[in-house]
């Protein structure tokens, strides 16, 4: 259970000021989006609502919560809360509608992946976590169907628990890396928890725990005979193919059959096109050749090109860390907030970078798809409708606004999860997101380049907002 | 609690395997080491292992973590794992020696960092596990460490929750950047639980909250009078700056002061000179200035060269995902076992990368300082002992033996922690752990570059070693 002090401690003094100033029930509408693809990815997928949402239904602070907030102190060694904010605190619970984009789809930076709309403290009581969440479930899901993408069909096992960031660093990761394509992972809490399939073979000690290599693998054949997968780069690496064959040929004669090898080291395309050929040789055309060895999409990419025989790749640290790029740059801004008349009042921040400029409003995304396979996606706002011929002003600034005309189906993407604080949302199981993951992997690869924008009303909108805040803000 | 199910399925296959054949009491010497030392660095910090020991304490299989290994299957579709096996790891609990370096020690690639000793079963239940935790809490010391070293002595907040490797990636994250020397953590959690300061400002919806920013720092001010940072960027810094003036002496008329003002964004050298004669000019010489955005310890560096007052530094994504090394590389080998005649064999792993074949023995480390500030630390084995005069044969095969005779004093840096599977060590407080970092770091930096190597006895065996292994398994 994810504790709601999983927070930054200034979401809890913002929390305090709103509420000393009365406008902590104030309706607010707060986006989550990420601004930048990770890995320069073309595509991300969204992931993380399941774990979200499990915070989200129990959330409340706990007893020993408070009592720890009571000991806080502001620099003057005055308590930082006051008792009277605490027992608000207590009592509070989760009162606010969040929409959501789901599990396994097919995101674009901009793109609310959340919107959370109710009282203005709850929805800046929840920011950190949910950032944490969806930030790190998006990007490894991400990092997972590029290493899919590269294996090209081949399965792909995630390998990643000694390396992780952390024993939930590891946990979590492997559900994400499940959902962008991973056939299973050698984390069994995992695989308890997620009901991932789970995967190993041996590693070096089981080796060196013996007098040689041959008997080490005559010793792993006898005791997996179903299950034998012989790890040959302990002291030499066609050696140990050579001694794994033989252990292979004992093992048939006793029923059992040598399922694979795994190559941990060296020049795996040469390797494994050597080892295949002794294998073929030998007879064991069936067995597998498993390849492990900080692989990620570009070496599996090369091993390809370099017509390298691997049947299953194991992926680790630089999956399940995101090694090249190990964060999503995910960000949460108010959008929205109701003045003291009960009117929306939409917000904005300014920044010097257009990209940081924030997008002021209560969002929809509309997805539009043409049959010449072009995907374009439309921010829009609930309030101001999507004009009857509706164009897209791209955020990249770098192409003219589209016309929407001509495309031949559109859908909202984001969907109902939480209304008033309750679940209502049916949320699929892991293995329904991880098709419709592939479903949406699938389709996209087939199409041009998307396109991302804002809709006409909400663009305009942006524009006037734009100078009219900075002109104020600069008197 | 961190279930033991937090492993690699291998492990248990392994287990199982060794089981089977009566190997698994056989007493065994395993050591986790870490090849190369992360981001570059001269120097790690050790830490994580009050994790680890925590772990271990708890240590054994609940009911339901073997009712789920029960339900797996070997790809005959049989079961994984017999009955008899899961009724023995039921009763299964740990009896190994551990011996480690404590926490906040300034250490380097090939030392042990744990040696574990004991039953070959649980030594290797245990391998995955240890690496997960001693990796990142060790990993993220070593990149706090220097990002403070950047800051030379300015405090540095770790900031980080929002784009960590999930709940735990935070938490555990918040623990070791404060071990490394950060003053304080944003995130509140970590400091109910580990009982590190927590530290925060406010967030741009704040400011985008009210009306404009005059009302929202004005409206700060009065609910925050002694805890008052005000984040100057939403719209434009230096009209920011600007603005928290006004809103400094309104509260200082009232009794309050302004403690900081937040920069997030833009030429930070520049901005923050700029803020510090606008602030001093006004009066607000004690008004702290802090950075966030990004930064790691270039950026700082580099805002120091460039002349930045910057007296406090919010440092998040970089320093909680060790974004430019995100994963440190420790193994866990296996150095020792005894043989049906209860003798020491023991065990190596060749590679054709030198760094990768392992130190062979049971190992202790040594640490030789000389009044020049030298520093050598030696490995050497228990049973073999260290020389009278003994050399050190450096890992990196790049400089010569060095002779030992000549060095004022000496410490072995393994410390005794488990025996017979319980804690004996009284490990020490969050703050003693981040006070021995510090000075290990400070005396670490007045040295010349360190020599790692082993003695005479250890060295000569493993080169025979190394002629025997290579001769044997070629065959």
């Amino acid at each position: 259970m994810i504790s709601p002090l999983l927070t930054d401690l200034y979401q809890l003094t913002m929390a305090y000021g709103y509420w000393k100033l009365n406008l902590h029930e104030r309706e607010a509408v707060f986006h989550q989006i990420f601004r930048k693809q990770p890995f320069k990815s073309h595509y991300s997928i969204a992931c993380g609502l399941a774990i979200a949402a499990e915070f989200l239904e129990n959330w409340h602070f706990a007893e020993d919560d408070l009592n720890y907030l009571a000991t806080l102190k502001a620099p003057d060694n005055g308590d930082l809360f006051t008792h009277d904010f605490l027992e608000y605190l207590k009592n509070l619970r989760l009162s606010v509608d969040i929409d959501a984009i789901p599990e396994g789809t097919v995101v674009f930076p901009h793109e609310p992946l959340l919107r959370i709309k109710g009282p203005l403290i709850q929805g800046q009581l929840l920011e950190s976590t949910l950032l944490n969440i969806i930030n790190f479930q998006t990007l490894i899901a991400t990092k997972a169907a590029r290493v899919c993408q590269a294996a090209a069909g081949d399965p792909v096992l995630e390998f990643g628990l000694r390396r992780a960031q952390g024993p939930d660093g590891a946990l979590s990761a492997s559900r994400a890396a499940y959902i962008g394509g991973c056939a299973a992972t050698s984390n069994v809490l995992a695989g308890k928890k997620y009901g991932i399939p789970v995967s190993g073979t041996h590693a070096h000690s089981w080796v060196t725990a013996f007098p040689d290599e041959m008997q080490a693998f005559s010793a792993y054949a006898k005791v997996m005979p179903h299950n034998c997968i012989l790890l040959v780069d302990t002291y030499d690496t066609l050696a140990g193919v050579r001694h794994a064959i033989e252990a292979g040929k004992k093992l048939r004669e006793n029923g059992g059959e040598l399922r694979g090898i795994r190559l941990d080291s060296g020049d795996m395309a040469m390797l494994s096109q050597k080892a295949r050929q002794m294998l073929d040789a030998a007879g064991f055309t069936q067995t597998k050749i498993i390849a492990s060895n900080s692989l990620d999409e570009y070496i599996i990419k090369k091993i390809k090109e370099n017509d390298g025989v691997i049947t299953v790749w194991g992926v680790g640290t630089h999956l399940t860390t995101a090694y090249d790029h190990p964060a999503l740059d995910g960000v949460y801004k108010l959008s929205a907030l109701k003045d003291e008349k009960d009117q929306w009042i939409y917000k904005l921040k300014l920044s010097e970078q257009i990209v940081k400029i924030s997008n002021p409003g209560i969002h929809q995304v509309r997805r539009f798809m043409r049959e010449d396979q072009k995907i374009v996606d439309v921010i829009y706002d609930l309030k101001l409708g999507i004009s009857d011929t509706p164009d897209c002003f791209p955020l990249d600034g770098a192409h003219a606004a589209i016309k929407l005309t001509d495309f031949d189906s559109s859908t909202d993407l984001l969907k109902p999860v939480f209304r008033r604080g309750k679940l209502i949302a049916q949320l699929p199981s892991i293995h329904d997101i991880r098709a419709t993951a592939k479903n949406q992997i699938e389709q996209f690869l087939q199409t041009s380049e998307p396109i991302i924008g804002l809709e006409n009303n909400l663009y305009h909108l942006k524009q006037k907002m734009i100078a009219d805040v900075s002109k104020k803000n600069n008197e």
